[in-house]
């Protein structure tokens, strides 16, 4: 039986986004949105919803998917309410930027006739809101999808449920590539590759703001390399409070190999080893470039 | 008297652009490169140069403009050279990533009748070589010169020389805008807007190196937020020996600041204060989106 209703809690990037690629390719069913009112009439303006419902139980209370993509700190205040009101049988399903908390408080509060599957998906832009929402943010982004197992690694074949099938069905016709992990795992590798070139980026920029006098240097001088470098510092704080909170011990980990890494620069500026440190940093690049090789082939 | 002749030191991301965009730009006069043989073979393919010439002083004698655009620490090495073949009347300048330690040479090094003026064009790209250069690779692009006054941000008219004021023509001919700063300004500014991010790329890159596993994982993950914090990571080595080794001091001092902006963000990542800091940062971006405002207007 598919998907009948998709309620979407949170229209902004994400939300808004996922429910105008859904519409892109051809849902059937109902998107219903759930969300302060004027986001709710901004996204069915966009055709992104179409319908907007303020009262909480009555958005989620026949839907058959329930799409959690508020921040983080609201989806961990909104999945007992979610739970409570969900109908037996639905999905609900987040895209929150950590997973560990939230997995382990889904377990914690929503019912066993329930299904909870943690998201994230990887599509990373510095803008939020229902006005920069895209039907094809998805599309070449991977997805990650949550199984607390050893074998999360496997195929995803195994999910038992036909629900979770069904919305990884459309998470590719969206144009997205799942990939399944455990929590833990993936919130050590967002502190990585996600929550500390965000937090560089802020440092950065908060260095540079520091430096900056009345004739406007040094960032008047600015170049496309150091405006690259400070795109994710225009973040929404709202967003990074919540993420750096719940993955507080990674990021803090990540941060110290950082500043390790700096340190030692610092102290090689005028040493050949300093070429070391480029060639390391220059295997990530070439990594990277591997990767977009294999995704094209795909 | 206009330009007869400009040689090119050094034909590569650089030298090759600013011959095509001289070429582009309607430059009439012969424009001779300087350099490996293989090379100059690429750059005379590209028709940025109408001769090579594998000989420094042969290459330099007749030249009304010497343009240097080699990696820093071979213009240190070629300013005496290039001084000691040069006519009287030329114009030598160069295109080096930091200015202190090369004005100090070239005044030293340079005869009186040849005028010497440092130069940096800010065009940010983290590749190299005649087969990247690009005609308009200076278009928008701010283009530091150096005068050694302490009414340095006054206006160009100052500049005595005529083969000075001719130059600062063919900047604003391809594209660029000359900007007037005094060496040991440009070099501070630099390291926070230029030194700093290219090693915080270097950085990132590096850490994040360091942690891949071998099923890929946390680079696997990486999303286009990461992607643009490490595109700088690529960039060339000798290019970046060089500049850590002439501006060490600004660059130390700069990476301290922003190993302290660090801590400070690991020190505040569960606590409100981290509000401040992406404030700060985000003071930076309105400046960056200022300017651009100012940009677009001139």
């Amino acid at each position: 039986m598919p998907f009948q209703r998709i309620t979407i809690l949170g229209c902004g990037l994400i939300g808004g986004s996922f429910a105008l690629a859904l519409k892109q390719a051809d849902f059937a069913g109902e998107i219903v949105g759930w969300g302060r009112e004027a986001t709710l009439e901004r996204a069915r303006q966009r055709g992104a919803i179409d319908r907007g419902v303020v009262d909480l139980v009555q958005a989620v209370a026949d839907a058959d998917l329930v799409y959690l993509s508020t921040p983080v700190g609201v989806i961990l205040e909104l999945l007992s309410q979610v739970g409570q009101a969900a109908k037996a049988g639905a999905l609900v399903t987040d895209a929150g930027s950590t997973k560990v908390v939230i997995c382990a408080r889904a377990g914690e509060v929503l019912p066993k006739n329930v299904t909870f599957l943690g998201g994230h998906p990887l599509t990373g832009k510095e803008t939020s809101g229902i006005e920069n929402a895209d039907a094809d943010l998805f599309v070449g982004a991977k997805y990650v999808v949550i199984k607390e197992t050893k074998e999360a690694e496997e195929e995803e074949e195994e999910f038992g449920s036909e629900s979770v099938r069904e919305f990884l069905d459309w998470l590719r016709r969206v144009g997205a590539e799942p990939v399944v992990l455990d929590a833990e795992t993936h919130d050590r590798a967002g502190a990585f590759t996600s929550h500390l070139p965000q937090l560089l980026s802020t440092a950065l920029a908060a260095a540079v703001a520091d430096e900056t006098d009345r004739d406007g240097l040094p960032v008047s001088l600015a170049a496309g390399g150091f405006r690259d470098m400070v795109r994710l510092a225009a973040s929404p704080y709202e967003i990074w409070r919540d993420i750096c909170s719940t993955n507080s011990e990674n990021i803090s980990r990540a941060l110290e190999r950082l500043e390790r890494r700096l340190a030692r620069l610092r102290a090689r500026l005028q040493s050949p080893e300093l070429a070391g440190e480029f060639e390391k940093a220059q295997q990530v690049c070439s990594l990277l470039k591997a990767n977009d090789g294999r995704g094209n082939d795909g």
